[in-house]
């Protein structure tokens, strides 16, 4: 395991925290690391490169393509397609609020949204560009970026490193707040329903929360094993076990299924679920994780009121102004 | 032919036209058709089904992945990809301006913008959804699209015929102002460098302007035959008349190679150039466009001075919110 075993063991002993310690509002900032902090030339050259679809080698699809900031923060597919309509075993994560995860993709193995933000450009079945090599030549031949870079970061400074710093920076803005949840967590009673407040407390009390922790229901960062309980009828539905997790880039047998716990936050709007996109509703999913985690079998009525509650999960999306792309004026690079 | 040939020939007959009469700032507002008036509910619901990728069979194309609100209004490559990694023959146009067209689609065949927008949806090399009865049904699906179909349209309103409208309504505002030239014939002296005022001169001196007239250098919906002037060289290299235009659609020997004449605002951030999309730099372009149109051989100097003055032509892009599209919580259509 890389990391954080720890942080999910004290998790799973805080059954006894008393409700109002243990349900906490989402934070209006994210945390940010010490060599990156956020300054408004880099929010805005962050959100002009994720939306740029010459990130990619056929200049089509830009980090908003599988991780809408329109939607969800995903594409609502179980696999996204990358560029020549090549698709991959995993399904996207939201781009929302993951500022409030300690690690990235799916196993994990971005510590940091500036390490994950390097990945997609450079995998041949996502993006598709050959190195960062190409791609820093190409955001210098837009000229352009030139300005925007040397706003955020100094002068001559287009770079992997200052383009991924300026892509987290941008997605440390993507908060969503101000959810039912939220709003009844401050205060307001009247924000949840009766069915959403039974199921938070069902929600806790089955032990949902051992791992979706913390104010964005990701214990911040944790991994857990999935599934932990074996079965045959549901594995032959939906072949969660195909995908070893972070074994797959640790080659640890003890990594086997070992995932980093997903926010919940939006998960209304971000369908299908699990790893690999198999689950098309949140009920299935619902049932299948107290079947396959908690060894709970849930009534109709139980999984209706969890899946209530996980509808107050979500949030308001901020306004934003859409980015104006600098263009290469006279010529393309596709 | 379609119509307006006799716009062309009127245009070709105004060479004596003063320039004071002949150059146009682009109109802040675009004309509408009197059953389809602009409204503020249609503006915001176009802007959202303009932007929602679940209108392609895939879910993973909308009308601006090929005709992109943040660049240029198109795409930048000579041809786009549709769903499954398909390409057609022809280059995306830009939607910028757009609405000051008579016709639309590089053969013209839509008269309005309704009409297009009706196109790309069903096309099995574009969007790729089956029928529009797919799409209204999609569209059904979604739930947030009742209510913004209903303030647009008034109740039970989810149809191809108000979705065409919507995305049209919100077309028309996609206007580019205040160009450098757009400043210079509204009476500032000083937003053209000499060359752009050269290259102006030029343009009109040589005959670009007896097709490319009027504010948006279209024409209006003008159509015009390309090349004009037969050239085996040039035909190797770009295989202009592989497409047969205006002919592909009505099976007329006379519309053989006839075509929309392209508008020239914003031409600099929308290469690569001509139906085909095959001649990538704007310098090529109008060295081919003289020599194929209007027989002439523009010397170095000439070209550049023209450039200059087609970069003059790029307006300002309206700032715009990020559209929220409506979410189907707990599930996904895809």
């Amino acid at each position: 395991m890389f990391k954080i075993r720890s942080l999910v063991s004290a998790l799973m002993l805080a059954g006894s925290v008393s409700v109002a310690s243990a349900w906490e509002a989402l934070p209006a900032k994210a945390p940010e690391p010490a060599d990156n902090p956020s300054s408004e030339a880099k929010i805005e050259l962050g959100k002009i490169l994720y939306h740029d679809p010459r990130l990619s080698s056929t200049g089509t699809l830009s980090c908003a393509s599988c991780h809408n900031t329109m939607l969800g923060g995903e594409d609502n597919r179980a696999n996204s397609i990358g560029v020549h309509d090549q698709t991959g075993g995993r399904s996207s994560p939201t781009v929302w609020n993951a500022a409030f995860s300690k690690v990235q993709f799916w196993d994990g193995r971005a510590a940091s949204l500036e390490d994950q933000a390097a990945g997609p450009v450079t995998n041949p079945i996502e993006m598709g560009m050959k190195s960062w090599d190409d791609v820093v030549a190409r955001l210098k031949a837009i000229e352009g970026y030139q300005g925007l870079f040397e706003k955020a970061f100094g002068k001559d400074s287009i770079s992997k490193d200052n383009a991924t710093k300026a892509i987290a920076t941008y997605e440390r803005t993507l908060i969503t707040p101000n959810s039912p949840y939220d709003k009844y967590v401050n205060g307001d009673e009247s924000a949840l329903t009766a069915q959403q407040i039974s199921g938070m407390q069902k929600f806790q009390e089955i032990g949902c929360t051992s791992c979706h922790s913390g104010p964005a229901f990701n214990g911040e960062g944790a991994f857990q094993k999935f599934p932990i309980n074996s079965n045959g009828y549901f594995e032959a539905q939906y072949h969660f076990k195909k995908d070893k997790g972070v074994a797959e880039v640790s080659k640890n047998a003890a990594d086997e299924h070992m995932w980093k716990v997903p926010t919940l936050r939006n998960i209304a709007l971000t369908a299908p679920y699990f790893h690999n996109g198999s689950v098309k509703t949140l009920d299935s999913a619902v049932t299948l994780m107290a079947k396959l985690q908690l060894g709970k079998d849930l009534s109709k009525e139980e999984v209706a009121d969890i899946v209530a509650f996980l509808n107050a999960l979500t949030g308001e999306f901020p306004k934003q102004t859409m980015p104006v792309l600098p263009g290469t004026p006279g010529t393309t690079l596709n």
